[in-house]
């Protein structure tokens, strides 16, 4: 609290990201990051423009990027929104699209940024609880809103919503922007961006930290029709003209060109997740059912906090929030499969407390 | 306008930035880039840090490059406030240190982002008019107000505060944080940075895209008392965990640290502008006094506009304001001598038409 901060300053509950400590030999499942590098392309695309050139804007239109993610996506380019991170993009979402009279409908279990947005910007919001098994009811969002938004999967459930609900709710809702925000959508998922043109009220949201492993890169993006997309470039233009710099647009255009190895690290991720959940299961954990790099599990025998805490002691960071519903679980990234070894290792070192 | 639309997003009126066109043999002069390349140890530290390490997100408080602009200025990293440009880190200083009830103050002929961020926040705000010679004059200041913002040296305008009007500027608003905000300052300016110590209302803020060379990378800061950082942190935590990526944390920390490539290449602007002050006086221009890296000027013989376009012809570009009291000038970038050369070439060959 201080004289010199405006009422938004003081009021904000921020957001906090989750950890990233520097710890010798820590086995780091906790930010949902990708175990792989990024594209070799990337990184050379990024190299090529390590140059002069960096003392020149870049374009504040990022053209040479969108065109390589409507390509990548079918879509036109007058559809492609971006930004410096996909939650940058969500921010310009959430003021330009989603702040109206009526009340903005989220999950109450979900990404935990949407509430700390609506602080930033005076958006109402109520949230609707998921169904017991954590899972998205479309059918609970009947309510007049001015605005619907999810992860898809959800975080950090992981669990997956059907395309024909999404078709459902876009059809039932046609006055609000329906937001889905699949940052976890290519380790299983269904894109909803087919969707986009028959429905006017559709806005899908992509990153590239997670199956494209460049969260260091802080670039991410959304698709629309282009209506909703010019809503998001005012709102941009009155922010910051030029979000992504020289080197983002050039690693971030490769990215989305590599898609041979986009598709092969995706896959092994998948895999991973797959062996992950089983060996879990094994050790007695019940584990949500995930279409994303991480799994939501928890276990009879541990107290949710305490098992984050006995891991850490072990050098496995993994993620733990004190919310209700949910406390009892962690959220684990899926790494490689000898990351994940070193995490079961860990778990059956650690005696069960009930 | 749209129904999907917020409020805010219809009523906006977006920034235009200058103009960043493809042109073979374009001289530009518009966007007040540096004509030198960024240090080369910065370029080093980029290629240094394209690696897989890219999968990771940043540090999200950047305590590497706070560091390294603390040792520069000789202050504490607390004091330190960081962003993806200084143009995000005024859009996050309109937010949370100037939305008040009383109306923010800044000059009638400014940064024109300045009106675009109290539209996009809702900030009420008065413009207090320049002398005729376009000077600031602190006593016009004395009016009751929520904050009070310029750039020194002025832009588009390039003159100079004298330290001694800011200090009492700061003096007599004690209630306001009055931002300084010194994009500019390397180029002939004495910074306001060694008064945050005995004044808890100010903030200086600076960039790296001008003076450093690195427009293309996208790295501000805002340098005041720790209780203000605090209020920004708040803002920026609340907005994108993590605005600045690997790659420009590691340029902007070399390029903050290599003060001697820093001091030749802001001299060698500083004597080219010198240089060129004294050519277009030669020529008839009215040259303002400037300690930026740009030149504000105007010729009775020529109309500002139409000289923008026959320079534009002739493959030069400046930039030039549709605004009242300034719509004569031009804002011309110094560039390298035989830029600026080039420029006067163009000037000589273009007849006067009054």
């Amino acid at each position: 609290m201080n004289r010199y901060w405006s009422r938004v300053a003081q009021q904000l509950t921020p957001y906090v990201p989750g950890e990233q400590p520097q710890i010798d030999g820590l086995v780091k499942l906790n930010t949902n990051e990708n175990p792989y590098p990024p594209s070799p392309r990337a990184l050379e695309a990024i190299r090529q423009a390590t140059n002069e050139t960096l003392r020149r804007y870049p374009d504040p239109d990022a053209n040479v990027f969108k065109a390589a993610v409507a390509r990548f996506h079918g879509v036109q380019a007058d559809q492609v929104f971006v930004g410096n991170s996909s939650d940058e993009v969500l921010a310009h979402v959430f003021i330009g699209l989603l702040k109206h009279d009526l009340p903005l409908l989220f999950p109450d279990v979900t990404y935990s940024f949407y509430p700390v947005y609506c602080g930033l910007y005076g958006i109402d919001y109520r949230t609707v609880p998921l169904a017991d098994d954590l899972s998205l009811r479309v059918q609970d969002y009947g309510q007049p809103n001015g605005g619907i938004i999810f992860p898809n999967p959800n975080a950090p459930t992981g669990r997956l919503l059907p395309l024909e609900d999404i078709e459902a709710l876009l059809k039932a809702n046609p006055d609000s922007v329906v937001v889905v925000d699949e940052a976890y959508v290519d380790f299983g998922g269904t894109s909803a961006v087919p969707l986009v043109a028959a429905h006017p009220n559709l806005l899908v949201v992509q990153t590239l930290s997670k199956a494209r492993s460049l969260a260091g890169l802080r670039v991410g993006y959304a698709i629309g029709q282009p209506h909703l997309v010019e809503g998001l470039e005012r709102v941009k233009s009155s922010f910051n003209s030029y979000p992504l710099d020289r080197l983002a647009l050039a690693g971030a255009t490769a990215a989305m060109e590599d898609t041979a190895y986009f598709d092969r690290t995706r896959q092994a991720v998948i895999a991973s997740r797959v062996r992950l959940t089983a060996r879990l299961e094994e050790l007695g954990f019940e584990v949500l059912p995930s279409a994303a790099n991480f799994v939501f599990a928890r276990h009879p025998g541990h107290d949710g906090a305490a098992l984050l805490q006995a891991l850490r002691d072990r050098k496995v960071l993994v993620r733990h929030f004190k919310q209700p519903r949910i406390d009892q679980y962690l959220r684990i990234t899926v790494g490689t499969d000898a990351e994940c070894d070193a995490l079961l290792g860990a778990l059956r070192d650690i005696p069960p407390t009930r």
